[in-house]
């Protein structure tokens, strides 16, 4: 009997994917192999695009980690998982080692391994995974709706970590995908939520999706946000958009004794108003991924409808359009997320 | 009868101060008088010195609220007061109408008035302030050593709002008298306390006061930190140099989930390593004076001898040598805390 074989996409560099015929693996102990349903393009699979990974990623990986699918097959040494069931990954396998992982914050370890960048992802009909990795989806849940619990994911964790509560005033800075699904987990909370965004396409579906919008090209964003606070300001304000501007944005509008989280990666080091640090007493709070329970809440968010999935997931390619899906996105300054339908 | 006169210190401006005769004010309603015993030279005191904060003291004002002294005479509407007792001043003056007072945080209220630099202060033999800013003092308490109350307040609150715990390893960037102190109140939590400090007059007091010290000229301070601590970083990072160099050495030495407290005023905006942020979830925490908690803390601090206040008080002058006493201060690398010894 020769081998199973599947569709993968794999990264060649130079804005180039190839889909492959590729062995189909068995899950070996406490793995279990997962078969993907949807996967959707995270901005980091546009920096791997982008080619500003190539160190770390090689011309050889299969990448993606916004991912929903089925249990199809699982290993020895597995407990709780049987095959058909609905699950997502959440990507991380830590080292158990570090002074990090000692302290229980797995999450970030010092020598994380990110599935689908260290590692094969889901851009790929079968995806072998250790099984704690692994979370149980609901049957009834629908499978594109469900590729969003990884960013979403990212979003409670974010908000979790903000301590907000019911009736603060928020200000997300950036209405991107992560900047729109953290102020629909924060309205979620009880926040009176508010986003500032530059894109016109965007500012759009932040009013479709219901909320408040401020351009700051256009408006003052501090005068804005004290307008609306009574000279307050906001209790939580999250930096998504990366820029100097959001960060001059943050410390500006930023009530006294507020926190702010910083959503953003950002690869050069901004210059921070610290003296508004001081005369306010802020916090600055830094996040990374997700924990176990960001995972659980993510799902609850999708089930619940307390996420708009079909207003977010603006476009839905097959596997074997992959190259065009990332050229489209690349190129679109509508779209929000965008997913591939990685199952026949 | 004339009204009584005392002597009071005057700035200037241009690096001047006059010690003169002026009259005995009476304490109004709510309002109590205090004969000064001690007044110690703030950092702030320096600046204005400098006349970097001329057009916020103008050049009629005595400054000075490092302080000490007793009740001298009580207005009315005042309880809990009586002449005689030792006391020390909370020199902060909130508007009980802004935001922040309405959120209960007085000590960072938007019209915050700090007493000996928005009105006048200790610098002079009789002071009068308003009762709610007055704490009372053990009678057997040393007034040279009262007179630290106010800075040690500083450090306790920038402690307590640290979170720090027991056993949790601390690193305090730069050693001047606020970071000694706030390493005296870290070391009284539990904490495993390393003081950075390049001048090495103050590095010897530094371990006069039995702290291990590291001289970052001298030695890479993320390595001897990691070197510590088993590559975990320190838990809690105080950066009190003000420097862009203890900027970049605060999220370099930090622990995975730690807290930076911003201790120093930056008044140019540094550049901060954000993504270090991200990477290791690192929290910083702004922080400013005081509240009333951190002065019954500060005052336990100094009638325990928590805070060997004999090392950090280097020199003490009459009022009549306050300008030379300013002048050898701001010439002095060895001078740590000086007093001006106000009463007669």
């Amino acid at each position: 009997m020769s081998p199973q074989t599947m569709n993968a996409a794999i990264y060649r560099g130079n804005k180039q994917f190839s889909v492959e015929q590729k062995p189909v693996a068995m899950p070996g102990a406490g793995e279990v192999a997962v078969r993907i349903a949807y996967c959707g393009i995270c901005g980091t699979d546009m920096h791997v695009y982008h080619g500003h990974m190539d160190a770390r990623v090689g011309f050889e990986r299969v990448i993606g980690h916004e991912m929903s699918g089925t249990v199809e097959a699982v290993g020895t040494d597995v407990d709780g998982f049987v095959p058909g069931q609905p699950v997502v990954v959440r990507p991380l396998d830590h080292c158990g080692d570090c002074p990090a992982c000692e302290a229980g914050h797995q999450h970030v370890c010092h020598n994380l391994k990110f599935l689908g960048l260290d590692t094969d992802g889901a851009m790929q009909e079968i995806w072998v995974v250790p099984a704690h990795t692994l979370h149980r989806l609901p049957d009834d849940i629908r499978m594109d709706h469900a590729a969003l619990i990884e960013p979403v994911a990212v979003a409670c964790h974010d908000v979790r970590l903000s301590r907000l509560t019911a009736g603060e005033d928020v200000l997300v800075i950036g209405g991107g995908p992560i900047g729109v699904l953290v102020a629909m987990v924060a309205r979620d909370a009880g926040g009176n939520v508010v986003i500032s965004e530059v894109n016109p396409s965007r500012l759009a579906i932040a009013e479709k999706l219901g909320f408040a919008t401020i351009n700051p090209k256009q408006t003052d964003l501090a005068e804005a946000i004290n307008a609306r606070t009574k000279d307050k300001g906001a209790d939580v304000v999250f930096e998504v958009s990366g820029t100097q501007a959001g960060v001059d944005a943050m410390t500006a509008c930023t009530a006294t004794k507020g926190r702010i989280v910083m959503v953003a990666i950002h690869a050069q080091k901004p210059e921070i108003d610290m003296f508004r640090f001081f005369w306010r007493e802020l916090e600055l709070i830094g996040v990374r991924v997700y924990e176990k329970e960001d995972y659980e809440k993510a799902i609850l968010m999708i089930t619940s409808g307390g996420v708009d999935a079909d207003t977010v997931i603006t476009d839905v390619s097959p596997l074997s359009d992959i190259q065009s899906a990332f050229e489209e996105l690349d190129a679109s300054p509508t779209a929000l997320k965008s997913l591939i339908k990685v199952g026949a």
